[in-house]
């Protein structure tokens, strides 16, 4: 599977939409950003995350619980990135946790069923 | 608002997430990709989009209900233009159809509760 596109199991599980407008003050980001990216790998019920930005950022993580969510979002490191992105990075984001309910993929010259 | 930016209701509401990695071969996509956001726009039961894209492409749409993203899904030029893409624009894409449980979001300046 491609390294920038998550290979999540079969519904229900979670995803966190993180939508963003970066203000221009961005010293720090890129090396925080990588930091808790690498970090969120490491979680108990991280399933996976996606990421591109052009004008908006989106960022969507997948995890196996709401609990899962919860834990990571009180990370204490996580927890200081956040802060540090409210104070610095990041003139507007949203968060939306929500609870993935049906899937389906295609792939060029197969079609993958509901999974 | 910012026009790149959702501004939805209270959840509960509906998310579809649309991943995707285009082929080289595109022509004719950001026509269609303009004339899928105009006509989503105007269907009833849309909410909102968020579109980012890198090498990764992500799409959020919001939607009131799953009626709605059934209607969307099925709509004859919708249709037209999803059978477009498989043959043509994407070499990979996924659909995660998600209910939007909590939601919160920060501006500079301000803190908005949940809504």
């Amino acid at each position: 599977m491609d390294t920038n596109i998550a290979n999540t199991p079969a519904p229900p599980y979670y995803a966190v939409i993180f939508t963003s407008l970066k203000s221009d003050a961005i010293e720090g980001y890129e090396e925080m950003a990588a930091r808790m990216e690498a970090l969120a790998k490491q979680q108990p019920g991280y399933l996976g995350m996606e990421s591109a930005r052009n004008d908006v950022g989106i960022t969507v993580s997948y995890w196996s619980s709401l609990e899962a969510i919860e834990a990571w979002r009180t990370h204490a490191a996580h927890v200081t990135a956040q802060q540090r992105g409210k104070e610095a990075w990041y003139e507007y984001y949203s968060v939306r946790v929500c609870k993935v309910e049906r899937a389906y993929s295609f792939r060029t010259g197969m079609r993958h069923g509901d999974f």
